[in-house]
């Protein structure tokens, strides 16, 4: 197998380059053909490096960079300001194929205004989307744009959906089912754009569009791709995080009243564990941006190792399926 | 106490009238107070209502209406084409003041063209919204607009804001924290409308504004009101709904699974089943049309004979508390 070479933003992040060196490590050791570049500040990471037994240092570089954006930076400011951020640099070993493709916990604002500006989209995409796997009945659903993009026109939406639809290709669905997410199912429900992207999608040939998905038919699994502003996309991927933690709270709370309960409970605490995992989804998988000339994909703020670890993952996966070049020539087929 | 006459719409809904007749009645057996006037086809309904024992017919009348709204039909089919439409009987009853409030299970389309046609909005707003209450952390949050308007101005978002928190009062809140749902919480993040929306609530006098919120934020229970378009609205809460199922689902296939989780799910049952049932909040309450110069609440199409029954409950709370009124003095102090 052909080697991945991955550049990482250790300083991105809710919890620091500590976490970031950690799952970078774990993930070397699980993956022989794994080769990252971490980039930051050089004596920091070194020393959180050398704090770690048995690192196979011919695969694990560090490239110095001398800023970092902070998670509430304007995305003007991390473009005219900084230079030289740990992101940025990432980003400019990317474009010029030193490493194959950037993971960054960061700022998503940032990371998406730099990636368009060091990276550019591909030709025939306006915009970049965010796309992430979530959970449904019946396997997982690629749900986009999940915030990049707050307002889009009917043609943004039909070029996120061929978008979605080639990377769920790459992924390994065979003729995804792409459905438009709307509140109803019927013609005449939607706003203008939701209709006229629905226009688009009924003449498009070589896609697999199904029509308009509700809120519901998304978690019972009736479609591979829903696509979707990046308004809507984020508000139902933050209420479903937001609903799925109340719930297992509920869960906790429940096995811990009475003594039937509790009985029941601590049978049941390896199934519950596994349950709060499975329900935060957004944070256990990483985030690709679709569209630029580059695989970028985004872990979650506040992601954990594991988190971290899926998303470098996910970007090794787009690597060896050579994402990029999937979707440069499917949009040129498909896009006029 | 004073009564309630409520008239209801006994042909809508996904289950028919005899689902309805029987929540009806349990309604009025809980509640001396009300009396109910069924609207739709008299012989039906006198069959249904003789089935059941014990009923006190000085506070269940029957009204004729010869034509039924189907769950598909257009808003502009049951405007023009339906005149003796049960839903709509029931409203003129509301506007002839025959009945003090309106509830149904049928088309929610249709229900809200009708509304707006025969009874008229309140002055100063300019459509009418839909509001319901779903569960959180620390207890409920009134989520508005549900669906009613797919598109919305800064205006009518602000205007929602302002119908939330009066119904949010009348429903117990005192001082309700009102938050408008965007996709962050920085001043800079969010679509036109959004931001325009939050400016005009930052210079209402009156009203407990906090800002935005995120879709986690509204399950943490961070605000008692939350404002959106109807987009999103009713996206949010078919997914939350979708969500909730699934993960309903997967606990029941967890406690399934070998013998020490059977022993432990048997345990549980009971607690199951309550949790099952918290997390179908939109089944179990009824949604307000609110700015509208009556009460009319609208139950899920495929509610239970409970969620009619809280539906009937809500229509009561609404009548005691004069909504529409307080509505109205408030909206001519508050808009502009």
């Amino acid at each position: 197998m052909s080697a991945q070479i991955i550049a990482i933003d250790a300083m991105g992040g809710d919890f620091g380059p500590r976490l970031i060196v950690e799952a970078c490590i774990a993930c070397l050791s699980e993956c022989p053909s794994l080769y990252l570049t971490l980039v930051g500040q050089p004596q920091l990471l070194e020393t959180l490096i050398a704090s770690h037994a048995l690192v196979d240092r011919s695969r694990l570089q560090v490239v110095a960079a001398s800023e970092v954006i902070g998670m509430d930076d304007r995305p003007s400011l991390a473009l005219r300001a900084k230079p030289d951020s740990s992101m940025r640099v990432a980003l400019q070993l990317l474009r010029d194929d030193k490493v194959q493709a950037v993971v960054s916990a960061g700022n998503t604002g940032a990371l998406m205004a730099l990636s368009r500006h060091v990276l550019r989209t591909l030709p025939g995409v306006d915009r970049p989307a965010m796309v992430a796997a979530i959970p449904t009945r019946g396997g997982h659903c690629h749900l986009l744009d999940l915030g990049a993009n707050v307002d889009c026109t009917a043609e943004q939406l039909y070029q996120f959906a061929v978008m979605g639809s080639v990377a769920a290709e790459a992924l390994g669905i065979a003729r995804p089912r792409v459905a438009l997410l709307n509140v109803g199912t019927e013609d005449i429900k939607g706003n203008q754009q939701v209709k006229a992207a629905a226009a688009l999608l009924q003449q498009a040939s070589g896609l697999n569009y199904i029509g308009y998905i509700e809120g519901d038919g998304l978690y019972r699994g009736e479609a591979d791709v829903v696509v979707c502003d990046g308004f809507v996309g984020n508000v139902l991927l933050k209420a479903s995080e937001g609903l799925a933690s109340m719930i297992a709270s509920r869960i906790e709370e429940l096995f811990n009243t009475g003594v039937v309960a509790r009985m029941a409970g601590a049978m049941a605490m390896p199934l519950l564990k596994r349950l709060r995992q499975d329900l935060a989804p957004a944070r256990h998988n990483g985030a690709s941006f679709l569209g630029l000339q580059g695989i970028v994909v985004k872990s979650h703020g506040s992601a954990g190792v594991e988190g971290l670890q899926s998303a470098i993952h996910r970007a090794c996966v787009e690597i060896r399926e050579g994402l990029p070049q999937r979707l440069h020539g499917r949009i040129e087929s498909l896009l006029r």
